[in-house]
């Protein structure tokens, strides 16, 4: 089974961390390919560094597509591109945000995300809404680090996650954590160590769940919303995506 | 891994089914253990069915908690003694009805659930609040049929699974089936084939959901909510509860 | 006029205590029966204890149908075995949480919740939700005593309620308290008096409604979802229920 | 204990009939003083008759207030003027769309409405957001006859609301029908009769609700939203308002 | 194009005012006349006084009916009256509150409301759940302010509504202030200046809305729910509204 | 005032089209830019199609900052980009989407909304939702028409979009018909003749919400959630937004 982890930012270092989180859990069949795309923002922090990534997942999913892939794992916690990429595969294709949540709402009845910075908690805050786990989220909340500072100055940001981590603990009336950043892949064990409760982080999350859903055999549905996307021609930078 | 599959009712040929289906997605490592409890009702089809089931779902934890499970799954689509369950245990524990919404909704944007009797359509419904997928179910349609029936005539069952499917493809505005009852375990392929769509059916989604949380490292928060019960006295035939 | 009034758990002094708050409210032409299982758990404070007592208000309500009883109370703040109870009767059932917030809906705009310990707020969140009340409810606060300290230890109970009453009187922007555990039925008077605030008590707001609907002839609706449940076996320590 | 059953339309006969529905329903203690308003509309089937009708309420409830009124239910089922006459007393007040409700949800778990008038669907739609049952009503339905032929011509209107009632029995999923006009209270024993269903008519169901609130000593809530309004000046036909 | 802009209160110096904050953005072909009931509340704080408020501006929509209104503005918070307002005209009728939320909502993902007494908050928060803003709205906040002293002590409630305001910005996560009275519409530049975020007024947002709406021939829909209220028979102080 | 009207797809027919509906609504003194990407679909039928569509959408946006753009416009029903858009200018952003619901709410109770594909419906549901518009819409509908024939068989388009707005009409009670296309931009008054109804258009309401938002000098919070992004580095196709 090949599974394509996608993560939608241009950094390499990035990718690498995402790719051995989801290698370290990944079954004794599957390959990870984790792949990161030609063009895009090194980082993804706002609505706009998304909107452009989001392309470059659709270029990812459709790489894979030429190579036979099995499912897909868009690694950033905006699940930036996701519908899009469902319409351009059968293939399972999982958001680590969904991904996270979904495990967290089977081990606690009520969790908190700790996110990197404030500004993209209200991408939270969308998803929680639109995938229906608004109601089980106690609170988004930033540690205020800039995703490249994951890479950067590893042990600072994780002391401000564990920081906000344990707040949400103490103050929040929850039984799980949700990392809020694909940067955050390598530090799951530490930060649950740290703060004493279940963590949930995407990437891994997204990885068993890809599996299980190739393991039975579900694909991304081809009638109705999430159907190949029509033909048709597209212009300028886009026209390699004419069909 | 030992996943235990709970049957909550006591008909053994349904024990046998689950369990046969639950063995066919798990993984190679992975041990199913297919039970039922000692007493209780010989298939769900109420409340009241479910509240009986509840207590036998209690007893087979902690008959697995004595021989090192580690995960369980509620094999009935009503997930009755789900919170109680986790309570009992740190290992995971998961429904067959929450897992088949988790699965559904990531294949499809919508999906209608197909179960057994009409008058268990509130109890899917809700769960369906209760989780947070109300507004991804188009519908809760019922077959109109006895649960036992899926044992002791089943083709008619499964002919009128499908005709019930049908109608959700062509009305609801679908793109993927959730199957209600876990006794349909063994159908999936057969409807999902006849149906032109993904079926989802929440003994297998379960047992890949159970040994992704196991292979994670997930388990039952015991912060809050879910901690195991206070110890206290139990009177009459519950004394054996007694701590 | 016969009301059963049943404690889901199996500790008399409470039963006494529940039986004492309903006779207080009871209308001239209506008997009291005070009850409580011959199994189960001597004080309900988590889902398990919950499931299991589940089965003792269905044997509760079982026995009333042999006594011709017109309405039933289930006395613990978590309505265990509602739907159950009402499958089993003509007979309208009531629950306490349900009876104090419909009652809190219609003198405040808003109220919050004062229970016992913390871990089973999240059951009053779930009924909450199903209900339809969860906007209506500014907090679900606990006073952090188990249950039985309130026979144990009533004053220390009862001034630790007080306190928890008052901080959601000044900080939660309510109207009124919903007090949620059966055992501080005899409590109303002294903590709204120490409060200043409307407080609202299932037990014997649950007398009033199940009168109510005696007076109109309003009974469980036996189409559809609430009929009496499918005959059939039930096995072991069970197999009384079977029909 | 005395209870004003305000009529908010001006018309007598229908006055007549809400007032018999009441005593017919009423405790022994209870003395039922059915009243309307000396100005305002014939029948309430707009928002605009509904905003002049509040007014009248207000009226009515001041005029109460100068009788030692225990307990006032405003007897339209738009419930005009609920909350400001919460204001102007202590004692409870209960609408007849609020108390159906209340009570459709004790005795099933979703019920349909049936009103006169299409075009007031939209106010009982409100009611039900703004109160928390939307969920458990699965359509508001209306049987298309004007408020006053219920007065006028009883027979034809009786007939309309059976046949949409039975309508709703076979179409909706539900368990219990509420009835959505006050003028309509004379006719539940029928419609339940002919349809089969538990039929929940709002005037007796408040008259009920009311009772149970003051023989619990629970008062609309001064604290707050609905304390009394601040004395202040009214000018022209309100001038009287002024304090 | 004319603009009926109507004070639902009674005291002229907030008419003027609120004329004036209309006039100020009215566009060069909108003429602006702003008036007030001849009877009603000095000022509007209360569900009581907005009860009898709703008469009044559905005086004044008849009023300007006979004067070829294109549209209504009714400026205070609460909105009284919208609905009936509605159907008595072909003309757009928007009020101020739904037009600061419409407005908020679209250069803000998250707004709180400062409004003038905390007692209001509810009907804010009525509303905000009635339209369906209720997700984008933080906190309702009060400045404790009675009405009047905006006029009687400006600079007073100046600087408490801006107190508020920046407690909103500090504590909410917001991006924008809704102002929560009519009589704050001369403010909204110096409480922006002083709090540093967009502060949305609704008589200003009202404005601009009718004139929009008039532009585009958009007319109130008098197919179904809002058509003109059927003819009938007023009586006592209401029966000039015969027909 | 200068308003940019982005049309996110690169169909020069289409961009006159919406050029010229927004022009004929725009006010004396706004002059209208009406634009579309370099790059990109031909039309907007997809999830797919909208993530390609959302970076054309910023670069036209950036491309308007340089020219000292008032306000912008996204002339696609999906919205495409809105938020990212946001993030790069202080202008305001409309999207003809929500600006439809807007006006829509503002005119009738309950709309429905009239689309081209019925697999884009899906987009619209998931916006009904995030705006928190979804209790106001019956249904989403579709004539299955694909977005070109707007352009290349309009005769035939009109009829179907016709046939589907009395469907709706007739069997959703509602009371206005929202238009799920810009290529529709031309028809409304077409529509709003044959059907009846009040028809809002999106691209005509989104520029009046423009002008407003210009008028009352409500300008993009840039506090918090859409404040500027991050300048930083994007790689390969990317690499003009770097900053």
């Amino acid at each position: 089974m090949k599974i394509r982890v996608i993560n939608p930012n241009t950094t390499c270092a990035m990718t690498e961390t995402i790719g051995a989180a989801a290698a370290r859990v990944a079954g004794p069949g599957t390959q990870i390919v984790a792949t990161q795309p030609a063009g895009g923002p090194v980082s993804i922090e706002s609505h706009f560094d998304e909107a452009v990534a989001a392309v470059g997942v659709a270029e990812e999913v459709l790489a894979g597509e030429r190579e036979q892939t099995d499912a897909y794992v868009i690694a950033c916690f905006g699940d930036p591109g996701l519908w899009s990429a469902r319409e351009l595969t059968r293939a399972p294709v999982i958001g680590i945000a969904e991904a996270a949540f979904h495990m967290a709402a089977m081990v606690a009845t009520r969790f908190s995300v700790v996110t990197t910075l404030g500004r993209t908690g209200i991408i939270a805050e969308h998803l929680l809404q639109q995938y229906g786990f608004a109601h089980l989220c106690r609170k988004v909340r930033a540690a205020e680090i800039p995703v490249l500072d994951l890479e950067h100055d590893p042990d600072a940001a994780l002391r401000k996650i564990i920081e906000e981590s344990l707040r949400a603990k103490h103050e929040d009336g929850i039984g799980a954590i949700v990392l809020g950043c694909g940067g955050m892949a390598d530090l799951t064990d530490t930060i649950s160590d740290a703060v004493g409760l279940p963590v949930v982080e995407g990437v891994s999350a997204a990885v068993k769940l890809a599996e299980s859903l190739v393991h039975l055999g579900l694909k991304t549905s081809k009638h109705g919303d999430l159907d190949f996307p029509r033909p048709k021609a597209f212009a300028g930078q886009f026209r390699h995506f004419s069909a």
